[in-house]
């Protein structure tokens, strides 16, 4: 009675999962949360990647985040639609396994469909035995060696930049006493979160994509503060995960806007873990990014965004290198549009 | 880049959806919760089929569900599996819309998979405009006549028992003697709730803020049931827990009206805990607490609230109770409020 | 009383969170409900608890909630506002600690701020490797030998009033003549659930598949109550759908066993919708429905279930027309897999 067959529903290299938009997905306003769509993009790569990884005799194994590349959200997603994620392995080194994602928004009632994301997550298998055993990966096969050439690229590329964030990740945002409207310190702000059991993969390890949609609230919270409109998500900087945050642990998520351009807003966002209950270990620095977000009028229209007033030498600094990551993803975004022509 | 084409992920026809099971989609020993794959097989069933009314022109409508076929859980599915739901349209009707789905289960360790469900969902269109107008379906084709014959007779079979049930539903369960309104028995509620992982301290003991959210929902319910209007917590009495609650047990949470000045109202909460498995530990009285509510206007201003009408002894003397308990905070109010001038 | 400076927010002493309220935080006209904003003080109050508790050495430990003081809710919050929830320790005695808790609610458009609410909450800690030992609490320093003492005094306070309310706490809300085991009164059960925001559609109509989850919840709780073990949803009898339920009503869902065979049980559950605020329509039947249930032992092998105790002419009729559907679906099993051969 039933066609679809079994061995379409699971392909080995693909994922695919689509879930109606609710209210709690969204703002007020009906714009769902990029946070919502991270969460959903990472746990397709999670699905497909530790599939993949088990495909072969040895320890078993989970497939853990380690970094996702630069995500532009191309669209707005409102409540009510269907977000359709699908995953694919598009790449795999001897410890690492590239997942490519596309999120595509579906207007049910008027078959209207964009694709809203594109992303490039990396994953490391941990065995289940030993969390801190990184196992090897099984390879795929490429259509052409054009393509395995490319990955190896893209590889080779990210680890360089895996590298150099681990440097920057010890600064710490120190709070300002009544602050003016506009400055750095009139929007900043930080949430806590008890990691929970639902927050868990099956290692008892927090899942990226819980903490990506966590960084991304306060991001948003940030954003609301400094332009007081509606907001959303337009980008993501790469995320390195260069710790593992455990079941049990505190993590203290802060927010603070570093640069403003006419029509945008960045803002970097610190993710420090507290292990509670063995306090011995100490609060360590888990995750940091940069969150970019754009202002918009009732017909989703960017509005002008106000400068940001800075206040200091570091604020300054902050607000240079911010410009230098616009100009550069600006220039990138004309390039591609160009080679695309 | 991504090579998977847009008009693959979206078939007209079709929708699949695969999701991690977690801790909370589950019992403490592992098992998902039947209610957890209804939930998801309905949620797949809505989005074809109301994609699929919304394929011609005229009114934009919601699927709403209209029957379930007998439905058998064939394997059980466990915490760590990826559960992947696929579903089908396979016949329509003037007005109705018969959608099949598959429900696969995937142990992306083991690489085993079982197909855990099959069930069968007749959905409405429903105009959103109008909700009680149910719109015209437009026809699918069929493979072969055949095809279509077999679901014209599963349609006229369950339109049959759908008349047929519509009857039995006049009985209700406990013949109360209906209480009349403002009275004590009237808005008198309770809940049960089965206590998940995410409820729980690392301990795995319900988390004193969850048994409070719940108590205040109970409290909430008594005071809407007794004056019909929109009302908020005013405040809480002290609570004292006195003995703790573990996960898996089931607790009741009981609330009753006590007293009722102008504009406000005390409910009286009780938590009953029910360790399931472990029996022999019997019931006990877990924690009570006192919650006063006030009714609003749309101003949010206070509305004048309809006393309680009392019933025997035991009901004044819980009411003179609440009066001494009334007047005493307002005393202290006072007092607190001329101490600051 | 409270005494927090912006400029403490990171020290070991406080801590402070902050979300944004969203729908299913709120009732249908965009109150906060009293029970979030309590869940958050407590949240808040236990991880600040925790951590205070595990900077000593000895064994580690988690702060239970032992006791909340009298919290008035001073003004409304409402959807969209961002909270912040702002915890300190001002007390700590050989075994216990006092958090105090201020919540401020910021309109995040317009820049406004209020304190909803200040509470103080006393937690004990309990050691990981025994529950049910209080461990010592490392005393805190205090900034006057005046704040000790008032701390103190409070603490003495509220020792007193528990003593007090331990005795009050065995009263029974429904003094009912308790239920033989194994009869149908013994294992009968309901819950209430507010239709929030989430678990509608479009129309703002619950969606039938969180229907049928809150369903199975109950019928889960029947069945467990009935044989005190693990058990497992086995099937579901067909399921119409007559009436339609809208946001804001209250449903309650009520399970009673109708029959039980040797290993399975079948139980009955109506959902019936009060639309709370148009009270004019009445309460309503607006679905039921058949569960079948089985017990599973650790190696998921279906396990002998207790025959049903019956009570009067009723229960007998029901159990014999769950026997005719037992039999009836058993038939039709053996049909369908000879048909297969």
């Amino acid at each position: 009675m039933f066609r679809l067959p079994v061995s379409k529903m699971v392909s080995r290299l693909s994922v695919v999962a689509s879930r109606i938009m609710g209210p709690d997905d969204a703002n007020i306003v009906g714009n769902v949360h990029g946070g919502t769509i991270l969460k959903m993009i990472e746990e397709a790569g999670c699905i497909i990647g530790t599939r993949h990884c088990n495909t072969q005799t040895g320890d078993r194994c989970v497939a853990a985040l380690a970094r996702v590349e630069r995500t532009d959200f191309l669209y707005p997603m409102f409540i009510g639609e269907v977000a359709h994620v699908s995953a694919e392995i598009t790449y795999t080194s001897k410890h690492s396994v590239e997942v490519q994602v596309n999120v595509l928004s579906e207007n049910i009632l008027t078959g209207a469909k964009k694709v809203t994301n594109k992303a490039t997550l990396w994953y490391v298998p941990l065995s289940l035995r030993n969390v801190d055993k990184i196992i090897e990966v099984p390879p795929i096969e490429y259509t052409s060696t054009e393509l395995e050439e490319m990955g190896k690229k893209r590889y080779e590329a990210q680890k360089l930049e895996r590298m150099e964030t681990k440097e920057r990740n010890g600064e710490v945002i120190t709070p300002v006493s009544l602050p003016e409207p506009y400055t750095v310190g009139f929007s900043q702000s930080s949430l806590i979160h008890l990691i929970g059991p639902s927050d868990c993969t099956l290692h008892g390890f927090v899942h990226g994509g819980v903490t990506m949609k966590l960084m991304d609230e306060v991001a948003g919270i940030v954003a609301a503060r400094h332009c007081k409109t509606n907001i959303v998500t337009a980008s993501v900087d790469a995320i390195n995960f260069h710790r593992k945050i455990k079941k049990g642990c505190v993590i203290t998520i802060s927010g603070r806007m570093t640069f403003t351009s006419n029509k945008s807003m960045e803002i970097e966002v610190f993710v420090d873990a507290d292990p509670l209950v063995e306090a011995e270990k100490g609060k360590y620095r888990a995750v940091t990014a940069f969150f970019t977000y754009i202002s918009l009028d009732k017909e989703n229209k960017p509005l002008p965004v106000p400068p940001l007033k800075l206040e200091g030498e570091d604020e300054q600094k902050r607000f240079e290198e911010g410009k230098a990551r616009y100009l550069q993803n600006k220039a990138k975004r004309l390039a591609d549009k160009e080679q695309k022509q």
